[in-house]
Formats: structure tokens, sequence, C-alpha cells
């Protein structure tokens, strides 16, 4: 049976601007597992879904800076572990949802996952990350003092950066693995995973730091032996000459195609480019395919007839199942 | 092998009147595990766990409160999965690390989990369990007036009062039950699980409700077929005359004592009652055996030697397997 790795972007579940109450997340999970449904049916595919956790964690922070004179706010990998479980209630319950409506069950379990990132990742040593509220400059400044923080500017305002170190593995690999082979649908590493460091004697420190999810997605799909990656989000493909007037989508990209533009800085670092270096990555790695593509044509994808392909074969599934659901 | 359900109090998580802090929580944690990881190791049980939440949940809405104008604040079923991410969390690094101390690994998965209850559980009617921050009288009825809250007095102060059904089913008990099976340590329903109202089309809706870790500890125990459940705090066994000069602790228990005891009122409404009910329920439905008693005593109590007892086989695991660890 094929076996997919799918990443949700986080502007699926809160869109820019959008406020981050639950009804919202709601009704935005609601499209979103039905796309995946479509795809789950149409693919016969087993599937193991991460998500983004941009707008959540950073909307735990704000409360979590607004309490503090209460409830000391909690570190960012105990806030991210906090919006695992938030995000994956809110996305189970709409998969069942999703599920139902198409006259099917289908077990779901939501594991709460680690991620381990190297101690001495280079990017510790130089934090880019934007996370939690925005500041003035003076405030920002207090802050950084009294918490040992790392600032920068953002626009005008300042805020919190943290480092962003490359996914190595996953802790929970193992029972992640055991639930997907015996067919349930899991949802694991939301946001990235929370980021933890191994000790010399096999322990694990958590730290403050951001885990892009996209890569984090790679090595959940290894982790499972996934066949494809697909990273969906609100962008229909990746683009050649993106933000000119000459912008066209790219309908295959190969692994040297991919380095070259990503050295080259042909999509932009925070989005596109870090997608592209995932499903570059996830191929040369020996998956047999990767694509990105726009939540809504989910199927499309997978048929290799909407977004943007990696890896050598067109079709990774059996035309007929997926056009029988499309 | 012997498989056990062991749940641990929220106060061994956080002690009354200690801030909600993370460090508080890890140092509490590391206890916990100690003891947890001694019991494991000592009956050599397969192991579930489950853990309280009453504390952190009441944190969470404490800052969701304050924060409110800036980000919705998240209903009551959304908090509880969002400390089922935190504590599990906290919980398995804990883990992990009191396994390293023996010189073991163990996996370890946490498992987000919903409860399902009735909707038409008469405590729907008659919400008495508080949560969330204290106020006075003015301002809980305006809260009341603008929320639909449910308000009742707490000592001088008011508090929000919400309903207590009782647990059914857990929605993720296949998954629960295939990962104790390969030998993973879970962790699962924690806060008593999110609860949730099975729809008439097999859906499942989030209520504004607590569950009773200990009564959802029954059902999770029976979901995995456990043959002890062991509830685990910071009293040391159930007392006979409990709050007078000539309280003595119970060292066993019938089902019939124990429901005796529970139609007199001879326990705590809000702490031993419960336990006892989870107690002899289990029992009642099969299980071998049951006990109560003190974290710190976890493996004298499943030995039999501490703690209250509850069904016909006093020790319910191979002595000398236990000796040995202890």
């Amino acid at each position: 049976m094929t076996r997919l790795a799918i990443a949700l972007g986080g502007n699926a579940l809160i869109r820019r601007g959008e406020p981050g109450s639950t009804e919202v997340q709601r009704r935005n999970l609601q499209a979103a597992a039905r796309g995946l449904v479509t795809l789950a049916e149409g693919s016969r595919a087993e599937i193991v879904i991460t998500h983004g956790n941009g707008p959540q964690v950073g909307f735990l922070a704000i409360g979590a800076e607004m309490a503090a004179s209460v409830v000391p706010a909690p570190p960012l990998d105990v806030l991210g572990a906090e919006t695992q479980g938030q995000i994956g209630y809110l996305l189970a319950q709409a998969l069942n949802d999703a599920f139902l409506e198409r006259g099917h069950s289908r077990e779901i379990a939501v594991i709460v996952t680690r991620t381990v990132v190297h101690g001495d990742d280079p990017a510790f040593g130089n934090p880019t990350k934007p996370v939690g509220p925005i500041y003035d400059e003076a405030t920002a400044r207090e802050h950084a003092a009294a918490r040992g923080w790392d600032i920068a500017p953002d626009g005008t305002s300042w805020r919190r950066v943290v480092p962003s170190p490359h996914p190595l593995r996953i802790v929970e690999s193992g029972a992640i693995r055991a639930l997907v082979e015996s067919g349930v649908l899991v949802v694991a590493s939301g946001g990235g995973g929370i980021p933890v460091v191994e000790r010399p004697d096999g322990g694990y420190d958590g730290v403050e730091a951001v885990i892009d999810k996209d890569l984090a997605a790679v090595v959940l799909a290894r982790s499972v032996n996934a066949d494809g990656l697909v990273l969906l989000s609100d962008v229909d493909a990746v683009y050649r000459r993106w933000g000119t007037p000459r912008q066209e989508p790219i309908l295959r990209l190969s692994y040297d195609e991919a380095m070259e533009g990503l050295s080259a800085g042909a999509w932009p670092a925070g989005s596109m480019a870090p997608k592209v270096r995932a499903c570059a990555e996830f191929i040369k790695g020996g998956g047999r395919f990767a694509a990105i593509g726009a939540l809504e044509n989910a199927v499309a994808i997978v048929k290799g007839s909407s977004g943007t392909w990696f890896g050598g074969d067109a079709v990774g599934l059996p035309r007929r199942a997926v056009d029988s659901a499309a």
C-alpha cells in the first residue's frame, strides 16, 4: 500500500490576520480535513499528517506574556507541546467528521512528538526565527536583558527571535510507525515537533527553538518509510520568477534544479525555500516522490496534475484509484 | 505479562499553593517519574499511565482570561487538550530520565485522548466542578450573563462550575491498546480525557466539562485489559473515620464495603470518594485488583504491603520480581 506523509501549513489553520479563536480554527480545519480525507480515500494510502503551529504558538506566547504576573510564562518547548494538544485535538475532530461525510470511519491518533536536534547546530549561534508578541524597541531590550532573549527588528517593531535548528530524528518514531502499520491515521510532529537535544547519557533536554515543519515532515516521512511527501499550503505551486510579472508555476523539479534554485535565492527564505529544500531532501534520500501544492488540489497533486512534482515518476499513485475519487 | 493502569494525581505535579511554573512541574514530575519507573521495573509490568490536570487547566484558564482582549479564550475542551500536550511532554521527558537513571531506556508515547460521555448525563443539569479563576460575586455574575457560564460560591469568592459527567469509553482505545501491546509505555487520558459527546452520526462534539481522572482511569484500564488499577497521590491510603482523632488506614476494601462507605459519605466527595468508587468499579467489572496509595510507596502498594487494596488477591504481582527492585 502506498504510504504518504502530508504536511499542512500553519496558515491553513489560521490565515494571516484572522483572530486565533477556536471557532476560526474549527472552520478552517473542517475545510483542511475534507481535502485530506479526499486524498486519503482517493489514494487508498496509509497516511501520516503533520501541521504547522506558527500562529497558534504565537497566540499562546502572547497569552502567557499577559498572564505572567500570575502564572510564570512557560518556555517555548512547553508552548509547542500545548499547541500539539490543541491543534491535534481539533484536527482529529475535523478528520473524524470529514470521514463520516463520506460514509466512513477511520481510527485517528495524535502523538505528542519530540524532534531531536543537534546541540551544536549552527542555528543556535544565529537565532533568526521571530516568535510571540511584537514590542517597541525599549520593551524588547528590557525582555532581552531580563530573560536572556535574542531580539531583532521586524519591520518597524521588534520581536524575540529563536534558533531554527535542523531536525535529525523523532523520539517517538517507533510508536508512530507501529500505529501507521496497524492502519491508524496518525497526526504527529505538530509544529515541527518539540525541539529536544540528546544528552550524552541518552536523555533529552527541551530547547527554546522552532523547527521548520516541512523539514520535520521529511524526518517523519522517513520514519514511517513513506513513498511520498506532500506539502500542502495556500500556494498552488512553486513558481519560476516569483513576484515578477513573468512568474509561472513549475510543473516538475529535479533535485539538481531545486538545489540550483535554492542557491540562487529563487524562493522566499521563510516560506517556499524550506518546502523546496524538504522535497529535494526527501527524494535525494530515496523517497519515491514529493510534491508541493494547494490544499484544495490535494488529489490532483498526488496524480501529478497540479502543483510542483519532485522525483522520477510523475504519477506516484495508481491513476484509477485516484481518478475514481477526484 | 501483568498489565497495570496507573493514575497520577494532579497534585503530584503541582502541589497546593505552588506556582504553576514549568520549573516546579519538572521537579515534581522527576520525583513522580522515579516512583513510576521503580514500579515499572520492579513489577516488569506493561504500563499505561494517566494523570490529573486540575492545577494546569486552572492556570491555562487564568492566562486565557487575562489575554482574552487579544486572543479569544478557548473553550475548556481545548484547554484540556493543551494540558495533555504540556503535561504529557514533561512527563515523557521525566520518565525517559528516570529510566536512564536505572540504566534502561523505554519507548514512551503520549496520546492526545478524547473520552466519550453521554449527552444526557445528569451531570449536565447539575454543574458542580469549579474551574479557572476566582472572582468576586459581581464579576462572576457578569461572566455568567455574558458567556452563559454556571457559577457557584467557593468559600467567600465565586467560580465558574462545569459538569463532571461519567466517562463511557475512549475514542483512541484501539491505538492505545496497539501501542501497549507492542511494549510502548503509553501516557493517555490526561486530565480524564478531553470530554466529547457522540452525535447520532457517529462524530464527536467537544463539551465544556471535566471528567474525573480516576473514573477515566477505569475506562482506560479496561480499554487495555489491565490486570490492575493503581491510583497514586499524596495520601497513603483510604482511611476509616477520616478527619477524626481515631482515623486509621484501611488495608483492604471489598466491593460491598466500598459501596457502603460511599453511600454513608465516609470519604470526601472531591478527593477520596471518586478514587474508592473507581477501584470498586474496576474490580466489579472483572479487574484482578486495584489499589490506592502514595506515589512514593508505589512498589509496596503493588505488593499489597502499603495503601488500600481492592480485590481478592492480596499480591497481584510475583513477589520476587517486585522485591528485587524495591
